[in-house]
């Protein structure tokens, strides 16, 4: 009936989430307010656990992209699933750590990683360091130096694959700020360069394709062309390189006419062709890691706003103005991304009229959605964006002075705080006199 | 020499900005961090209260429009000054009051304020609420009965000017989330509402044309629309309004081409305009309120980056990465906008290449500037990025949790943080275990 299965409706007509009511929840922790379905969470990690152990032996590991959606509970649960984390900063690095998250299983990010994120990583043993550049890669060599510490590495390849042009063009996807460029020899400059490096260990290569994808076949093109280069690297050097990492962007159902493959699909066909390769290039079959991070996240999370003014602009539009907006969720204004949006409240009711959903935010710009099917609204109405629990929160802002909202998780019936609200003294913290 | 007069070099050959230098600055602060120039603000502030002055009789309020750039001390300046400020949000109003600003003199803005926000203006003694639309003159009402006080309102006004396009398209206009359209008969509708509710004082009328506007005749157009309108609620009721809020909407040169108008040429033609209609439809000339941001505050500011990985790519380009990006500028990810950037310790040489200017989160769009000429640049330079005084600081988020930068304010030589730096600390203060 929605578009993700942690949805459902009461006998109310109410929402659900988890199986607690949205409009309770409201009230409860006031609005806007992020919600989130742990089990679904859980169940989405496991999904990709599993599809690793039916496919590729379990020779491999997941590790969330806390990018999409970062936090301490976040980080807890991925610790308790057993999956690594991927962190692109030292700030998600830090947030790693402090909710006891085990060093060796994250991996390290970032097309400029500064000097002291590096040292951070390297002295609290980040299991893998992925090598963006050849200036980083003698940066961290002296940094492992300096700290008389053996650094595991990968390096961050341009596999030439442009998912999102559904045509492999090589000149597009080359021009990146992220990693080595295959066809233009500076990824095999790179790892001859690492190979002397004694205090750096080049354990496998990273490629990452993109966002939101739903075809597998550019996933498929891209870990052939790695284990080619796997394969290159082992003719010249006699190195092998025991780790593929293919990175994430596999797509979710934002709109109900949305339809991405199962992650079951693109893991067979995926591991299918990295076999293939592998035995070809005269290469073991290397341990895999996959990084997803909105698949995990994104479609366990909705928001839930008050409706305020409703204004008709007859022959134009009606706007519907939210408690929110841009500060709480970006990526309309950003990327004018799909939502699907509904009235919490009349969730049994048929959506029978087209509104533009708009933030509160001074910007003329600050819409959620326009032109959105919707159910007869009305001011003091409980509306629910979905599939929001990815790049939400992690983006939000305070612009306006608006306090970014709480994280609510539920989980078998109870709800618990993750993230609590800002208050106006959270933002004048940082304020001097 | 540089877009903005509070900029220059010293004998090292270094970028100066209110005549500290920025590599000190940048080694003392650490980076990225913004730098802003008191005394530039201090004057922008007086050129527009002097230009009321001059053309207006002081007739007038000058409202600093804190969404560019709020925190307290940028309050405390605008109350030293003497001015007035436009807030939108709760967090704006409890950040001025916490300044010490008197609430008589804020301006409070938006399309869809919250109850709590409406109850905290009145109680607090907001001078003027400006209401945007008829739910929220009846929610204002409710409120300002159960307080037993009176409020002053001004109304939110679509003057049907499209100051982008500079076409005066009607229906363009009248596409907004914000106000009360004139044409369809909504504002007088309001007009005649609000005259019947004896706790609301409606004092005045407010209208708002656009952003970083550099063209004045359609500032003029609006004034002369607003004033008739004026004229048509005299007639129909009697009743004269005393105050015209203008808005804001001036645009700042961001880069060397751009050519704004002073804003004595904006005062001189807009007051003329202003006295004339005034004169024809036989009301007094108003109080006029005018609410710059940007332009008070834009071309004081600038953002200080240390240079990280330099990636050429032979053909296609050169990025440049540095250790910030669309956590603290999102405004080229958003709207693609203009920079002009230099390399501060470099700031006498000739700009001899052209490159794109990246940040360090993990998202291919995050970028600062693209093909934009600099000077020859090398890894640990120090990059500057001119006029990010307005917009920035305020739209800053903490994506891939990246602590926000500090904000300097310098003045007569002496530097003084305005804004503390985030710790990571800072990042996880809200998450609960």
């Amino acid at each position: 009936m929605f578009i993700s299965d942690c949805l459902n409706v009461n006998k109310e007509g109410h929402l659900t989430i988890g199986g607690l009511s949205t409009v309770q929840l409201a009230e409860k922790y006031g609005t806007p307010l992020y919600v989130m379905d742990e089990n679904l969470i859980r169940e989405n990690i496991r999904s990709f656990k599993k599809s690793i152990e039916r496919y590729y032996g379990g020779h491999g590991l997941v590790a969330y992209a806390s990018k999409a959606f970062a936090c301490k509970a976040m980080y807890a649960i991925c610790k308790d699933e057993g999956i690594g984390v991927d962190v692109v900063s030292g700030g998600e690095l830090y947030t790693a750590l402090q909710a006891g998250f085990q060093p060796e299983n994250i991996v390290f990010h970032g097309n400029n990683k500064t000097p002291d994120e590096l040292t951070m990583a390297v002295e609290t043993g980040v299991g893998r360091i992925v090598v963006d550049n050849i200036s980083e890669l003698h940066l961290l060599d002296g940094i492992a130096r300096a700290a008389g510490k053996k650094v595991r590495i990968m390096f961050r390849i341009k596999p030439g694959v442009d998912a999102h042009t559904h045509s492999f063009i090589r000149t597009g996807q080359i021009d990146s700020k992220f990693g080595f460029a295959l066809e233009t020899g500076e990824a095999m400059a790179a790892v001859d360069e690492a190979l002397k490096l004694p205090e750096l260990t080049l354990v496998g290569l990273h490629c990452h394709i993109g966002s939101q994808i739903f075809d597998i076949e550019p996933f498929e093109h891209a870990a052939q062309v790695m284990l080619q280069f796997m394969g290159d690297v082992k003719k010249k050097h006699g190195a092998v390189l025991r780790e593929l990492n293919l990175g994430g962007g596999f797509g979710i159902k934002y709109l109900p006419e949305h339809d991405p493959d199962d992650y079951d699909t693109y893991m067979k066909r995926v591991s299918t062709v990295v076999k293939k390769t592998a035995a070809q290039q005269d290469l073991p079959e290397p341990f895999i890691l996959i990084e997803p991070g909105r698949s995990i996240v994104g479609p366990a999370g909705i928001t839930l706003y008050k409706v305020g003014a409703i204004k008709e602009i007859p022959g134009v539009r009606t706007y519907v103005s939210i408690d929110g907006g841009m500060g709480d969720n970006p990526r309309y204004i950003l990327y004018q991304s799909d939502y699907d949006v509904m009235i919490a409240n009349k969730a049994t009711q048929q959506k029978t009229e087209v509104v533009t959903v708009a933030g509160k935010c001074c910007e003329s710009g600050d819409l959620i959605q326009e032109n959105a099917p919707i159910q007869h609204v009305e001011v003091g109405d409980v509306l629910a964006v979905l599939a929001t629990g990815a790049y939400n929160y992690s983006m939000a802002s305070n612009y306006n002075r608006i306090p970014r909202p709480a994280v609510v998780f539920v989980k078998d019936g109870k709800d618990r705080l993750a993230v609590r609200r800002e208050t106006y003294e959270d933002l004048v913290r940082c304020d001097c006199e």
